[in-house]
């Protein structure tokens, strides 16, 4: 480049400006400077291509106080006490009203219905495995089809109504729990557990609305990131953990058998035959049927005729509970896993070399839901029996002797009414905790959400439904975090004009409330859909399943630093905490932090799972103790407000400026040499200045000190600060 | 970098000197400059990693006059002819005899032994699979054991004495097709085919001796990248085929059922019974046991005795060929691709951050043998049949009736031993051409080999062992393109040091003895090491064969001119051809190119593969006829004598000099000024220069009017100039 500038350049001074705009693109080494492992990383991007897109801010890139505050993190004028009651709620819906039009048409894009399609698949699976299980503890009250219609019924009007419509509800392990330990105690004390559930329901739901009243969400504001990193890579590791674990089930239920002699394939066979002492049951079962041992025609009955008679399978090809299943078991890992690698390569085709731009994002945006289709292909055509996704066929409920409304009372005592109240306060730390955590984590600044967020007007809609649900006897629902980080992924704006190779500049999401709401809406037709969604083998869910678990771990930095556990530190990337705070420090933040991951990681798989939410209300404590061995400044490398991206480029910017003015020094221009002096007295105010841009000022841990209030003052000086920083 | 520079500068001359430090490290964007899709890449070292190294030319990175000559592909003076009987491999011996003792000290390196692992694994199935294929074609007079030992004894011969021992001996498939039509030929007409065998390989062994005493190894230089590299493409894509059709026959071999229904496992078997209507054939097999209808007990039979008494299998459980088997299809694939998947990571694993580079280039090393090892594990745990490789146990010919030596006349007429010289002349430029071409691969300047080549000493040695082989009525072996390549690249010696991300640049290649002949030794031995081998599924095998066939493609230019056909053209890289050659001309040339590989893919499949080696020789021909379309400088870019990396090196060299010129004209130093114009100077000289070091005068179209001796003066002249130019 600089040998072209060279030669174009007609006088001296064309010359000079050459060199400036070559300067301009050269990629300056990171500070490590002399040591050969640090890579220097492409850059984001050629500057010259910045000034082809139109500037997101207002004043180019130089954020204005506004802007800054409204991506600044909890710390918005969402999360302040009103102190009026439902203040909050009120400033929430103000907020939200003028983009409710815009929510509609801002969702005419592809990409919103390859998101669409990719979630209805993913969510499909959960729902009704989440209702089969539901439909096992409690006896077939509540099952499959009312999850289905649960969800649906609870996801449209959150779709429609809520703060923040980019998360997606669903059922959580600790609300399972609740019902398994709630019908439980019902069964013990002869209590009818759908009037129980109805009472509690309806108490979880007024207590919702006196948490809405009192503004009691902007309580959030003391989840740091080390809570949500701890809580979203405990999620994650459940899904990824779930989804091998009903793989290896599956490795139970299509047992194989593991010393084939292939030369004895003819003697090969598993037969019915009667068992040698049946015993009570058994002879009471055979009673029923009208039979007896002789008129059963034993070698001739089918696997499930078999079970019924309580049968006995002999021969060669008989596992523990059954014949051996051929090849089911080996098609499932292959579908299993040719699901995660194929959607994880359409998802990455974005920045491959071939074909036109258009062509690989809408590859890449439709990644999961092409995977699913070329898989289902590919299974119907091979004709294994894997075993597919069952969707219930009738609309309506599971057992005969319930309707679609429950009585709250119903043969309970009067008193069950009031004494519900109690388990309702731990069903509502559990719901706040879940809905309120994995909205911080959607309404995190890196997703550079413009439409504001409404963490009231989010918890009343869950409060409201879970209300309704608990009068038609369905299950709750709230905020399910990998699901929502999987949806707001599948929304990225990027860059169109990337180069393959060149990380695509992330511009924003796509905010909307229709993917919410057609995702839901689906789902409530899927019961017409039988026929189509029978084909949908249940290993490449399982997969997909996987796939979201991973993707959604990128991104946490809590990764990143145990991963330089297994780094030596020349091989270390630029990570910006690295440059500020020792080795061993980061060491020993990751650790406590794993610490907390295992924690919870036990409680959350003991039985004690229903404390799991008070347990990451304790994660917020032990971060504030943390205070004792960190200094502030290192918490706030650490624990960062800002994301690492943004703070590196702040970072290498007040290099640049500095390397500027150096550059200048050096040419032989007097006139340049004039300002480079110019700019070289100011290193010391520049420097300065630093250490006011540092976010330790907006330290969590003194922000806690303070009312939100002052904090937003806080705010509005720091940016000011930046931004006269950045003239 | 350049900030923390500037601080260190103590005056203005230390500051003047770190700026060029500095400069120095930049990244110069490629000539594209302005274009946003061109990606700057990452440098491939940074410069002061390089003073850390002892320079590998004596004069530093200025490569003199002689290294330059080493380095010039088949223009050194190996292949010049010398007019003299036998000149060429006199002068072989000669060169080659320095380094026959370093040839086994060399050798002392942990990576020698992952190489005799790797090939050794990799080694062993072709060559028992072609000896099995052979024996088919032979009823048994050649088959597995004869391919064995055959291999075992020219390899070792070959790797002891040959001029390149890095090149790995083994079966191809045209010497098949040559057996198998004399194999016909001799039972129609009633000849002996051993013994024909045996004067057709001792006139081709005197062919090929004829071929060393006239120096015809030197028509090699008229082989260009354009025919090495459809030829190598071709063997190549055949072996990525031949894994994957291998794969596709287990699917045959091993059918399972498509239409399984689980619920009736327990009616599903498939039993031996009587054929309903014997023909005669099966009765006489009947006869020959003493065996009737009546006193076989059909449902008892194995499936081996159900085929040899010729019974009928029926049943659910029974595919067209017998019984399906269960669970080793499915097993196999993921056996296959998991195989195929760990052995390209591993290998990656020395870019890869984590571990000490120490044991990161370890496994790197180990990567193919450590995955067979793993897969072996996994494959015994697992316990499913799946197919194994069976080594034969015993030392001995298949056939009783045929010893270690054959007749060259046995029982033939004989005028067949004179006649045998006419398909002794086809069978002499089967391998003529098959060796050299490889050896011409093998011995790219690229592979920095520095104990040069020897193209008449290895003709020789396979000529000799042709011999012997024909005598001893064992296969004939030549030089396997795909496991040569695989030999070099399993050596290749990397800078240790390198940063991850960064590519690890290319030092040398360990050039010994030990490896080939190790592994030779070893394959001899695998007799008496059947009880370990036959662990080794054969997927597995299949494995590594994709793995081995796709990892040759890669620094194949003509695949990466392929790729531009699905590029658009912002997304293209920086490769120097397409800096001066037009695109649709490269996509003209890559067009004939193809063309010619589907030619050769197509005689290669059908029944005149026996005259495959003379399509080769055509593509020479085709290469010249491009003359008239293509001009000289452009067929020089893209038939290019020296690698893409070291031209880009020299362009982007040339590029920066001038920069440096107008770097310091720029400066404000009076005295840096009066060297800069002093060089600016030099602009017009550097760029007659830069035409005359231009590739195109090497240009092999040039090259075919000229002698060899002529050549190697022009080179040295050539050479010459580019010393004066890097002074």
């Amino acid at each position: 480049v600089f040998h072209d500038v060279a030669y174009k350049a007609k006088d001296r001074n064309d010359l000079l400006s050459g060199i400036d705009e070559f300067l301009d693109q050269v990629t300056v080494l990171p500070p490590g400077e002399w040591d050969p492992s640090i890579r220097i990383e492409p850059p984001k991007s050629v500057p010259s291509q910045e000034k082809r897109k139109a500037p997101k801010f207002p004043n180019g890139s130089t954020p204005t106080g506004e802007t800054l505050k409204q991506e600044g993190h909890h710390a918005g004028p969402e999360l302040e006490r009103t102190g009026r009651l439902f203040g909050g709620l009120i400033l929430d819906i103000q907020r939200k009203a003028p983009f409710f039009l815009s929510d509609f048409k801002d969702a005419l894009s592809l990409q919103c219905l390859a998101s669409i399609l990719f979630l209805y698949c993913a969510c499909m699976s959960p729902v009704i495995t989440f209702g089969g299980l539901l439909g096992e503890a409690t006896q077939g009250r509540i099952s499959a089809i009312e999850s289905l219609f649960g969800a649906s019924l609870t996801g449209v009007a959150y779709s429609l109504f809520a703060g923040q419509p980019l998360t997606i509800l669903g059922s959580t392990g600790p609300v399972l729990v609740f019902e398994k330990i709630l019908f439980k105690f019902c069964r013990d004390y002869d209590l009818s557990y759908l009037s129980l559930r109805t009472s509690i329901g309806l108490w979880t739901a007024f207590l919702c609305i006196v948490l809405v009243a009192t503004d009691a969400s902007s309580l959030v504001c003391y989840i740091t990131r080390f809570t949500e990193e701890a809580f979203a890579a405990l999620i994650c590791i459940i899904f990824i953990y779930e989804a091998l674990e009903k793989l290896f089930h599956l490795g139970e239920v299509y047992a194989f058998n593991m010393h084939n002699d292939l030369d004895k394939l003819t003697l090969y066979s598993c037969v019915c035959s009667e068992p040698e002492k049946p015993n009570n049951d058994t002879l009471q079962v055979w009673k029923s049927k009208n039979k007896s041992v002789d008129n059963i025609a034993w070698s001739n009955l089918t696997v499930s005729d078999c079970l019924e008679f309580h049968g006995v399978f002999r021969g060669s090809a008989c596992g523990h509970h059954g014949p051996y299943i051929p090849d089911v078991l080996f098609w499932s890992v292959i579908l299993f896993f040719t699901t995660f690698f194929l959607s994880s390569f359409f998802k990455q085709f974005k920045t491959k070399r071939y074909f036109p731009t258009k062509v690989r994002s809408t590859i890449s945006d439709f990644a999961v839901f092409l995977t699913i289709v070329i898989m289902v292909l590919i299974d119907y055509l091979m004709g294994v029996p894997s075993p597919k996704l069952h969707v219930p066929e009738k609309f309506e409920p599971t057992r005969k002797d319930r309707g679609w409304f429950i009585d709250p009372l119903g043969t309970n005592p009067w008193w069950t009414l009031l004494v519900a109240a109690v388990p309702a306060l731990l069903c509502t730390i559990l719901i706040f905790m879940d809905q309120q955590i994995t909205a911080v984590i959607i309404n995190r600044k890196e997703h550079k959400l413009k439409k504001g967020c409404g963490y009231h007007l989010d918890l009343l809609m869950v409060g409201v439904m879970l209300g309704v649900c608990s009068v038609m006897g369905l299950p709750w629902f709230v905020a399910a975090t990998v699901l929502s980080i999987s949806h707001v992924n599948s929304l990225k704006v990027e860059s169109e004009c990337s180069a393959p190779g060149e990380q695509p500049k992330f511009l924003g999401i796509r905010e909307q409330r229709v993917t919410g709401l057609m995702i839901f809406v689906l789902m409530g037709l899927s019961v017409f859909m039988t026929s189509v969604l029978k084909f949908i083998p249940m290993p490449v869910l399982y997969g997909v399943f996987l796939y979201m678990g991973v993707s959604s771990l990128k991104g946490i930095q809590f990764f990143d630093r145990i991963k330089l556990f297994g780094m030596p530190a020349k091989h270390q990337p630029d990570l910006i905490y690295l440059r500020y705070v020792p080795l061993w420090k980061v060491h020993i933040f990751t650790v406590v932090q794993l610490t907390c991951l295992v924690l919870l990681w036990v409680i959350k798989a003991s039985a004690a799972a229903v404390v799991f939410p008070m347990m990451v209300l304790a994660l917020v404590f032990i971060r504030k103790l943390m205070d004792l061995c960190f200094t502030k400044r290192e918490l706030s490398w650490l624990d960062d407000l800002m994301p690492e991206s943004k703070k590196k480029k702040e970072d290498d910017k007040k290099k640049k400026e500095k390397a500027e003015a150096e550059r200048i020094l050096r040419a032989g221009d007097n006139e340049s040499i004039h300002l480079a002096y110019g700019e070289a007295n100011l290193d010391f105010p520049v420097k300065t200045l630093k250490y006011s841009v540092d976010p330790s000022v907006v330290n969590i841990s003194d922000e806690m000190a303070k009312t939100a209030q002052w904090k937003a003052l806080a705010m509005s000086t720091e940016n000011a600060k930046v931004t006269r920083a950045n003239l």
